[in-house]
């Protein structure tokens, strides 16, 4: 039994030993197919992501390559790609520059090391905690304004480089000014470059997947085809620039790019070291729960898509090693991507495999393409970036939102409206308070329902809403909401205010159907609430207690306490303590 | 209609407007009973307090006279008696210590001032805002934990008088050592004062009332002669001290008391004035709701009583001003206390006027009795709080939780822990964020069970616990929580894996009897659920949806993308899509 255990251990920590042992000649075909496709996607990405964190543009192939290699070994989706990503790229631009100024690269590149290192511990200490419940913190109209928001500044972060002006800060009330006081300064031939990039590219996303089919092309390869346009615009734009000699026109290029892998390096520990960490920790951990959130989503959908599922605890574990891995090889933080992870499974990716042949491509690129990059106009990355986030802002959600729900809502727009104006941290922390101190306010006010019974009937329903039948001595309550710390004390007064001024008042059933659980503050209250109808000449009543429920309240002597009993229906209960006394009918009273 | 509507309004934030106007003669003699009662007992209690908050004896007085008044004209508790409290003037203590050291008493005088003029303003503010409910936050666990643990904290701190010896802090790191440090340097003549007063008190806690009744006094003059105790060992100490010179001997006692009324006082505005109140934010916000919460407990419990209710609101403006009130006439926090609201009960007060006459009876304390104060002890004052707080430290609290929840065990412990060792702040700040965790960590997992039709019947019940028959191309669900965004992820991840594996598998079918809410995160969930189920050939319907519920759903477009239907009932669901195959019965198989 022993060796067994172990193994199916050590299967759950590297999954590769699952997959691996059973790897079939045509999924090589499938996997390299889909690593070249993904390298090709990944190179300008790569890049330009590096461009949005503020880092050197090698940064970008170096958080390429070892986190593909340990997400393959350890990661449970099969079809997840991972890399730096546009959320996580800003979010470490703002974090560095919290930290270390714009003169400063060595500091920014230790702190995005550091970044990475604290992100990842954490995540893989959640993982082994098995804490991936902390990611529901973010709720989706929390995701949805911050994503959105998020979208909007990256995409002003990027409208510097695209119309050659320099302006810092990624905050829309630091950059506008600035962007409004250089209007003159508009550079004219990196427009002309960064436009024509972004036209080219708008058009290939739209409309270029219709014409090449149009041209006859099957499918699946005019899909390739109208994926690999940035793969066409950084070539076409890397020649027209070297041919045009644009760089010495004053357009702003890559410049050298180091040429060679990234190499195993501890990072420095200096004096300053742990104040650059207690300062790096709440965004570190911020980006690592915002990356969690991404990846899983979409390893979610990519894998239903074939029945098969993901384990989110592995996903944590596994994007942990991921960012420790790009954090020892001189990158950034990583997550898994929407965009490249559903091109990794649309051109037939079969297994994590495919992520270690992309990072065999994107090695290649470092080792053979980066003399090429010499020329590379900044105007082009930055449309590639504008064209990538473009899909992040939904507009939508906020109509759909504010229909469905206007507390969601108010979620939504305030995290929006705080990440816009004060920035990534601000903006997450308030959505996330917001949301937990919303869902507090409105299960502190449960839905409770008096209740009578519906002539002829065993049923009982809501006296607002049917004509039922009441006794004057007995008060039927329906609860409908688990009774917790927050809505507890709402019981108490909603009772106290009940049976206030009803002198004739002898009985009050509890009708539990709704109750799912009763936490120890809630029993306070209910042990509250009948000591003080007892006080006053009034029995408590429970009825249609859930099983789990009165398990749990046996463990407690609430019910030796309790002034009345527990009935199995209501209509039972009803019937056993309303002798006395002549039914009156309502008539429903909506108010 | 217009001076009505604003007579009743005024009369919400006066409810004197109300009572007052009624007011009847044989009220006044059950008032005034009340006041002279609970007046000598607030002679020792405020002393006392301001001891333990660190201030002079003086300030304990002032505190118990403007909030008494205030209140009685704005409270919607007949018998609520505010004044300082032990809780709430340890955490005064904590926090003046915090922005000033021993050595500096106008600076401490000042700090307890803002600290009540904060925490008022604070408290109105709430109670004009509705935002009552933000006491909730505070589960009966963490006060439980939190209360026992000042209780000790209390006892502690007043142990120093009791025997004489000096030592700074309160929480238990910081005074252990010191008292072992100094454990020669117990001071004989105090230790026999400190100890022989507390004997006495214990004595006629337990004791006196039976005693009393014995010898033949009539019921409520036996209970008065037991709550006179603390009068009767303030009255014995002085006379003993004064009669043997015990200050000469070594004796700290409470020495000169300024004779005369408070005086209305703004404030010093300084200019360190700005960083004191930055400091002393945090803890007036905890104070006052600290001190919101024991007052509405008592109010709560005493107005059920007489089937009177008092409104959280009000109570909260009450309040409020009470502190203001205390602020500006040169006292510290007040609250609604629970032994004193009792006794004012017990005594027979009928309206808020017994309040008033309180404060008299406190004024006349302070014009006429202070000189007698100089010789009175302060190990009589340590002595009558110890014996005061006792009651608050509830050992079988935490045997009654353990049995009944684990979780809330978790949240009680860890708050009375970190309460004991790093301070009451601390405490409340890490009890409050491990309930809201652990709260959505607990409906993060909700029970879903698989349900199948009991034979030969319309319900449906959980496979696990019934002999039930089960279609195998129909899986039905029951999710017995109301789906938000802290477990709408889960919600996919258990479809996805009830799914994977089961190619047989045609139609989901939710059961949504308990479901109460659906907010904006579950329903983007419950459209990706439909979604994938769709991509993958499974059809999704819903069954037993609320009214609320539905109407809801009806404002968002997942009704028209969801691949199934909507079912009035679960059987009707099942017969409509279970057309094909054969329904096989299931034997419980519970795991």
């Amino acid at each position: 039994m022993a060796p067994k255990h172990t193994s199916t251990h050590l299967q759950t920590w590297l999954p590769i030993l699952r997959w691996g042992r059973h790897y079939q000649r045509d999924w090589l075909a499938a996997d390299l197919t889909a690593a070249a496709v993904v390298s090709l996607m990944l190179i300008p990405q790569s890049l330009a992501y590096a461009l949005l964190a503020g880092l050197p543009p090698e940064n970008g192939l170096y958080a390429s390559m070892a986190p593909l290699v340990l997400y393959a070994l350890t990661g449970s989706s099969n079809t997840l790609a991972v890399g730096p990503a546009a959320v996580t790229s800003l979010m470490t631009a703002t974090a560095i520059g919290a930290v270390a100024g714009p003169g400063h690269p060595i500091l920014q590149l230790q702190a995005a090391v550091w970044l990475a290192l604290i992100s990842g511990g954490m995540m893989l200490l959640m993982g082994a905690l098995r804490m991936g419940f902390v990611a529901h913190f973010l709720s989706h109209p929390v995701i949805s304004g911050f994503v959105s928001a998020s979208g909007v500044l990256i995409a002003l972060s990027q409208f510097k480089h695209l119309v050659g002006v320099s302006a810092q800060g990624d905050t829309l009330v630091s950059l506008l000014p600035q962007l409004w006081a250089q209007g003159h300064a508009i550079h004219g031939p990196t427009l002309a470059m960064g436009l024509g990039v972004l036209v080219f590219l708008v058009l290939a996303r739209h409309k270029a997947r219709a014409w090449l089919r149009d041209r006859g092309l099957p499918g699946f390869w005019a899909d390739l085809g109208a994926k690999a346009a940035p793969v066409l615009a950084l070539v076409g734009s890397v020649a027209l620039s070297a041919c045009l000699g644009l760089s010495e026109r004053g357009v702003k290029v890559v410049g050298q790019v180091p040429t060679g892998l990234p190499t195993w390096t501890w990072p420095d520990w200096g004096t300053s070291t742990p104040q650059l960490i207690s300062a790096l920790w709440v965004p570190a951990l911020l980006i690592g729960l915002v990356g969690f959130v991404e990846s899983v989503s979409v390893g979610q959908s990519l894998a239903a898509k074939r029945r098969e599922r993901i384990d989110p605890d592995a996903e944590l574990r596994a994007l942990g090693l991921s960012n420790l891995g790009a954090g020892l090889t001189g990158g950034f933080p990583v997550t898994g991507g929407f965009s490249r992870s559903v091109v990794n499974f649309d051109a037939g990716a079969r297994t994590p495999a495919a992520g270690m042949f992309t990072a065999l491509g994107l090695a290649a690129a470092a080792l053979f393409l980066t003399p090429a990059l010499y020329h590379l106009p900044q105007a082009t990355l930055a449309a590639t970036i504008m064209v990538a986030v473009l899909a992040l802002v939904d507009v939508q959600a906020f109509g759909r939102t504010w229909r469905y729900s206007r507390t969601d809502f108010a979620a939504l727009l305030l995290t929006f409206c705080v990440t816009l104006v004060w920035g990534v941290e601000a903006g997450l922390v308030s959505g996330v308070s917001a949301s937990v101190l919303l869902l507090l306010h409105r299960s502190s006010r449960p839905h409770i329902a008096t209740v009578g019974q519906v002539p002829g009937t065993e049923h009982y329903r809501n006296v607002k809403r049917h004509t039922v039948v009441v006794h004057p001595q007995v008060l039927g309550l329906r609860v409908d909401e688990s009774l917790y710390f927050a809505n507890a004390r709402y019981l108490e007064d909603h009772i106290a205010q009940a049976v206030a001024g009803h002198p004739e008042l002898k009985h009050v059933v509890l009708q539990c159907t709704a109750v799912n659980d009763i936490d120890a503050s809630a029993l306070e209250s209910l042990e509250t609430i009948n000591q003080r109808l007892q006080e006053t000449g009034v029995a408590l009543h429970l009825s249609e207690v859930k099983g789990p429920v009165m398990d749990r309240l046996q463990r407690s002597d609430f019910l030796q306490h309790l002034s009345g009993n527990v009935f199995l229906t209501h209509h039972q209960a009803v019937q056993a303590v309303a002798g006395e006394g002549t039914a009156a009918p309502t008539r429903p009273h909506p108010d």
